[in-house]
């Protein structure tokens, strides 16, 4: 695992934190987008999850489940684990800017919008499931490419369904503000991308898309634009 | 759909809410139990998933990814739906008992904790899913069967490793009182009976599991306790 320290100019003081990650990982993506829009510094440790350095021991102490993002705060304790709690915890901790609405409806939207993703597609399409497939019941590219194509689209007709019915919809998933909706709408997107899979059946989500795509955090936090990356991607 | 009303000795006057639910839906199991547990009335809809009932045009309005729990206020507002979302909603607007720490740190463990179920186990195992490795993939039951304990089997073992190591637990997944996470455990422990697998491997999560099952909320609200359960299982 390669260490490297980030600093300036987004660096608020905060207090450093450490953040397990790797260029592919959408889980990590999303937590580093809420870093850098939060301004919260991390040093980050690449896990690689293609060599399999999540099986590893030193790994294990992090995060026992085997799986990225982990989280060290700077208390002594054990490791923060799973995107949506360290998110939540983000937020909490460091308020500005806000990335949930004010009212008690509004933050059950954007959580629900972002579990479409975080919980009901993400998890299905991850490097485990698919060596999964491949290794104990012999799917074959095109098998595997049908899978992911169909939870994928899943996800993306259900957050245009939700999406487009919803007056509370604006530039962004919940009004003109930027939320975790967003930065989980962005890393299925992301997916997208990965999987050549065209987003124009689902004109709110790709134009939410293209406007988080313009914010700086989500374009320079962009897993392509990360150490590792390949110049082109043959998933 | 048949529609019933659930009334006292549990309805403390908040407001009525309707809830989309199914016997052996575990997100919706997940949602009984919180608004049982904070004494919050609800009318149910039974959404039979075994016939499809969350295909058809009336609940396609309720909620377009066709899944459930859905939870209607009573504001004429659009339904809340996923249901991590919801028990955050509810968590927010009847906050006794509280169901989430006091402390950010240990929010985010509990929201971890309850994440490994919500996101990483439970939606691998979901009708749909089964439905789909059978009807597109030619899967067998003794396929489906290794694909779900397999899944089911990573997400005790995660849950086994996180609660075995940390000090923060207690009687319960967090400390002595109840949490989200104590809920998603549960349901997972349902699970673990409808697929037969044995809890004995994973001790904590089965001291746990059954400290809610001796609870009044967890066990009334108990899937094969609902209307349309059958009595015995054979999934």
């Amino acid at each position: 695992m390669h260490t490297a320290r980030r600093r300036a100019p987004w660096h608020k003081g905060e207090g450093p934190v450490k953040l397990y990650t790797f260029w592919r990982s959408l889980a990590t993506y999303r937590v580093r987008v809420a870093l850098r829009l939060k301004g919260v510094a991390v040093e980050t440790v690449n896990v690689d999850l293609l060599q399999g350095d999540q099986h590893r021991g030193d790994y294990l102490d992090v995060n026992p489940q085997k799986v990225i993002p982990a989280l060290v705060l700077d208390d002594g304790g054990l490791p923060l684990f799973q995107s949506m709690a360290i998110l939540e915890y983000l937020e909490e901790v460091y308020p500005n800017p806000p990335l949930l609405p004010a009212d008690a409806r509004g933050r059950a939207r954007v959580r629900g919008l972002s579990q479409i993703v975080v919980s009901d597609s993400h998890p299905l399409s991850v490097p485990r499931v698919r060596n999964f497939l491949t290794q104990r019941f012999n799917f074959d590219e095109t098998q595997l490419n049908t899978w992911i194509a169909h939870w994928q689209t899943e996800a993306l007709r259900a957050l245009e369904a939700h999406l487009s019915r919803d007056p509370a919809t604006g530039r962004y998933c919940h009004g003109d503000s930027l939320t975790l909706a967003d930065i989980c709408l962005a890393s299925q997107a992301v997916a997208a991308g990965f999987f050549k899979l065209d987003l124009a059946p689902y004109p709110t989500v790709a134009r939410i898309a293209a406007a988080c795509f313009a914010q700086d955090a989500f374009a320079r936090e962009h897993p392509l634009r990360q150490p590792g990356a390949p110049a082109t991607l043959a998933h």
